[in-house]
Order: C-alpha cells, then structure tokens, then sequence
C-alpha cells in the first residue's frame, strides 16, 4: 500500500487534485490561533477553539519542559528514576445522571484514562468538589457512591479531597475536579514521537455513545432513542494491548472533540497524515441516526470509555485480537493508516471512493458534555 | 509544667470547676455528625460542618488505608518504596483579586502548603479551570501569570491542567482545582500519632491577615484597613524548621477554620488537649480591629501562607530560632502546649488569667474565602 497525498485525495470524485492540494495547504496554515476576547463555549469545546486557548494562555505562561500541550497529562520523574503520569480533570456535565453514567463515573474514569493513555498503571486519585449551596446531600452521596463503584472497578484508590461551597446561583449543582497519578511501567514509551508511516489506527469501539446519551438524556430534543453512555475505565484493555503489540507507539481518548479531532492532534504532533476509512468506523445505528437527525458529524462526538492506539503494521492483529478478545473491545475496528503525505492532516476516505479533509472540531454543538 | 485541666481549667474566673468539667464532657460526645438534607454555606467553611459533612459523605464511601479524613492529602507508596504525598484543592474566592494577591496565587500556594505538611518536597502542580462564558481572557491571562510566578516562586512546576467552560449563569468567574504531588524525604515522619504532652506549639506568623483581606476587599463594610492577605507558599520555612528541629511532630496551615479549627482538629486526632496562650497569639493590630467591628474571632479566620508546628519541648527553641531569622517568619510566637487533660479538647488561656473552650467554626462567617 502506498501512502501519498495522491493516492488517498485524487482517487475520489469530492474535488479537483488541484483544489485539494490548495485546501491542504490553507489547512496546513491555518493553526489555531486566539482570536477572541473572552471566554466562549467553544473554548471548552475540546477542538480548535479550546487549543488555541491553551496554547496563548496556559502553554505561554507555565512553559516548562514537563508540560504537555497536546497530551492527556504531564510526565515526570521522581528522584527514584520511576517516571510517573500525573493528569487533571475536571466535570461539568449536564445532567448530572444520564443512560449509562453519572457525573461521578465520569470523574473517575475520565482521570483513570488519561493516565492509562500515557502508558501508566493508574493508582491514585484526588477528587475535589465545588458545590452549589441547597445542592441535595442525597444526590452527593448518590454521585460519591457513583465514584466508588468506578474506583473499585478500575483498581485505583480515592485518596485525598476538597470541598468548597458557593452561594445559590453561583454555580450549577456540583463540579467534581479529579486529578490522578500512576506510576509508568519501565521501558515502555508511548510518543507521538514514535509513529511511522505505515502504522495503523486502532479505535477500541463504536464511536459517540457518551455525546449523544447525555444529549438525549436533557430532554429538549424530541428524540427516544436507547443509547448509553460508553463512559468506563479503559486501563484493563490498555494493558491487553500492550501485552499484545508491545511496539504500540501512542495512546489517546477521544473525549470532547472526538475521534476526528484527536486524529487532528495526531497529525499535528507527528507532522504525518492520517487516513481514516469511513467505513471501518464503528458507529452503532442508534447514534448514527441521532448524529444525522441533530447534523452532528459522529466524529465529533465524545466518548468516555474508547480509545485509539497507533499499532506497528506488524502487530496490528495481535493488538486488534487483544482487544475483540474482550466483551468491552467487541467492537475494535482498525480505522486508519498513517501516510506521510497530506503532511500534519486528517482525510477521510469515503465509502464512494472519494476523500474529504478531516478539520478539528470547531465550535461547540454539545456544550457540557463531560 | 504541669498540663492538667485542673491547672487549665480551674485557675481563672471564666467558669466554676464543676461547671468546666461538665462543659468538656459535653464537648467530647459532640463530634460533629451531619444532620442536613441539603448542602449549605457552613459545608465548605472548614469547620464543624465540612468535618461532619466530609466523614458522613466521602469518607464513608471512599474508605480506603491511604485515605485522610483530616490531614491536607494522602500519602502514597510508590513501588520503590518513596513515600509522596498528593493533595487537592478547589478555589472559588470572591473577589478574584484583593490586597496581597489573586485566585491564581492561592491556587498554587494552597496546594504547594498542603504538601509541605506532609513533610513532602512539592514538585508537581495540576490546575484544572472551570470558566464562565463571558469571562474576560486578559484578567484570565493575568490570573495564569499569577500562577506562572507563584510556581516559580515555589520551585515547582504545573505540568498538566484541563479547561471546562460553562454557560452564564452556570458558574462565577472562574473557579481553579490544582492538586500536587512531592515526595516525602526518606526518614521524614510528621503524624498526630508522634504528639506528645508536654510538645509546644509554635504559629509561623500573624493570624487572620487573608480572611480580613478577602472580606475588606468585597467592599460591603464599611471598613477601610491596610490589610493585605499573607498567601504565600511556605515550604521554604518548613524545610528550615525541619532542618532545626528535626523531631518535629506534626505541621497544619490553617486556612479555613482558621488556627482555631485546626487545633481542634489536632485535639481530636490525638485525644490529647491544646491549651492557647492568648497574649501568644500574633494577630497585627488592624486585622485585630477589623475582627472586633465585625464581631468575628481571628482564631476562626483564614491564613494561606501560615502553618503550626507541633514540636518537641526540647527543640521549641531552635525551631522558633529558625524561623525568627527570616523576614516571613519574624512574627512566629510559640502560642500554645499540648497537654494530656483535658482530652481532646482545646482551650484558650486569656489574659486575665481565665479560660474558655476554643470549639471547631460553627457556620460560615466568612464564605468563599479560598
């Protein structure tokens, strides 16, 4: 297979070789950038808008050469020379409970992924609260029970906290901020560094569950559709994987944003294109037909419980049998190839033979979705 | 010395001895149980309500062997064997900026104390934002550039954070969440456990300087006073400390609660008795008056950049020495004994020679001050 700009965007009907190669490179340009004077849902949004906030605020003022813009979390080494994951979350999620989930499941496999995405073993966990004054103490130990059952599950201890109350109106119900730690096993290196060209995408389930439950659990849509939440602790299947193709190059969830835009940030990391197959993403019918009844791409839609892994070409089976060996990963697909050209940019192969560049997510079409 | 609730208790006019004894049996059965249905202000002020509300709810449902219910986070064994504390906290002050400071400097410093109580070395910061829509990106840009300089200021470095917006309406501002790791130098143990009779107490400065700024710099009273918080990172003062005194038993920063509240909570991990000098006790004269207009007791008001020590009698001086040669230690008073009855209690000496019971805060006089 050859894995050039030509092969995967001049063999479709969707434009000219010449337009493409003119939007390749206005793509290429056009990197996030901060445009704005105050705080807009976007910027919370996960895709372009939230980058181009970490970047001119966050990245500019704390530099230092453990921060990680792009990643899931900060790597450090501890005087020992163990290097640990250490990442941060916080949940905002409106409803607080929705089919499959709660606020509280959430907060606790939210931070256990992204430290399981840096290659960690996740052991501890922080949880800190902001609740709004008249919130129900019922409800909070509904939510803390919620965080328990999550911990028990993925084998990781709650074991530090805070709580801080804010008059009525000064907040919406609870804010749980998690925060964890795990230490890296020795040896292994998961980097953006290490993709190649040739190396495949790997995507552990159907795409976009979690959006569209908690979008139809708010109840302003006239939509019944049964759809749960795929919101859980991938850290089990990470190390099947790993056990499986142990040359795995990076790991990541696509939460806000989804599949589409972390394919973005890959690109843009590695400075390597990517390649998706449309018809190899696994979407379940239920949110493909919510996704088009709503005009939502499912490529944006956040997940809570997948992640994608770049697999060496030679151990894409293995890794992909490890995972489908598991009731969880039944659904793993491999979705993509990296190529070397479309340099640093996301295309879409579709199902009629034609390509379309993949953007990062732009705006913000399901606001308070994590 | 002799430290008995008879030389305590009975030796000024306050209360008749019978009368004293019944007070503190009556004082030792009212641990503080939660009897609310609904979250109010007094659950996130640090004193008798947030204890009641955090053993009833978290600690309840987290229990694990790492877990702390009153210490300022746990501490962890990593495989290696290093011990490393991890710690969170949620910041909602209001206003965001006020004399001596902002919500970026106490996010950095809140967590940075908190580790240095632990005897840990802080190293690593987490911050995670919850934006409301419309907040200004330059006095967000500003609020981080605090953070970058209290960080530096530190020696330690904020390697991961995430960013949430939220729609108006929905939150206030900005609300911070850090958490921070450090590892706890091999050898170093500070526990309640290690308190003994006879052990002194020493405060690092003046009580009360930040809750007072907070609350001026609202504006509402009518009270115009120079008085700027003490928010600053103390892990410098603490490694001087421990460097001097190396037996020290136990270190606490009383932020809310104030030092009144924290010794409590000292009186009850230990089943022994705190007895406070009242003359001891360094409070700067405006902050002072300030607390007398508005009827509050500086024992009960918040400090970010003050910490007790718990230390050996033999050691009292040498600690007291090392932090009287700095300028952020100049107003450090050995302000109190531990004393074996009355049990887990603590109580004031004041200065006509009477006594009087020092509670945990009941209520909330001062909300969102950190």
């Amino acid at each position: 297979m050859s894995n050039t700009v030509h092969d995967y965007l001049t063999s479709g009907p969707t434009f000219a070789e010449g337009e493409v190669i003119a939007r390749i490179e206005a793509f290429r340009k056009r990197r996030p950038r901060l445009r704005d004077t105050i705080v807009t849902l976007a910027h919370g949004a996960g895709g372009k808008s939230s980058a181009a906030l970490v970047d001119a605020v966050f990245i500019e003022a704390f530099r230092n050469p453990v921060l990680d813009a792009r990643g899931d979390g900060g790597i450090v080494t501890l005087p020992g020379g163990e290097r640990m994951a250490f990442s941060t979350d916080s949940f905002v999620v409106q409803p607080l409970r929705f089919p499959g989930g709660s606020i509280g499941h959430l907060a606790v496999h939210g931070t256990v992924n992204d430290l399981a995405m840096s290659g960690a073993i996740p052991s501890w966990i922080s949880a800190a609260f902001v609740l709004e004054e008249g919130f129900p103490i019922d409800e909070l130990k509904e939510i803390v029970a919620d965080m328990a059952a999550a911990a028990a599950a993925a084998d990781v201890q709650i074991v530090t906290g805070d709580t801080k109350v804010v008059p009525r109106g000064a907040a919406d119900g609870v804010f749980i901020t998690t925060a964890g730690v795990g230490v890296i096993p020795a040896g292994r290196r998961l980097s953006a560094d290490a993709v190649r060209e040739g190396d495949r995408l790997i995507l552990s389930g159907p795409m976009g569950d979690h959006g569209m439950a908690v979008m139809l659990a708010r109840g302003d849509l006239a939509i019944e559709a049964d759809i749960r939440s795929d919101t859980a602790a991938v850290s089990g299947q990470v190390e099947s994987l790993l056990a499986a193709a142990p040359s795995t190059r990076w790991l990541r969830d696509p939460t806000r944003g989804g599949v589409g835009t972390v394919c973005n940030e890959l690109a843009q990391a590695t400075g390597l294109g990517v390649v998706l197959d449309e018809e190899r993403l696994p979407v379940r019918p239920m949110v493909n037909g919510a996704c088009e009844m709503l005009g939502i791409d499912p490529l944006y839609v956040a997940n809570e419980g997948r992640f994608l892994a770049v697999v060496a070409p030679e151990e894409t089976d293995a890794a992909l049998d490890a995972l489908l060996a598991d009731a969880a990963g039944e659904e793993a697909a491999i979705i993509g190839t990296i190529v070397a050209e479309p340099a640093a940019t996301v295309v879409l192969r579709t199902g009629f033979g034609g390509t379309r560049i993949v953007d990062m997510l732009v705006g913000d079409p399901l606001p308070r979705i994590c």
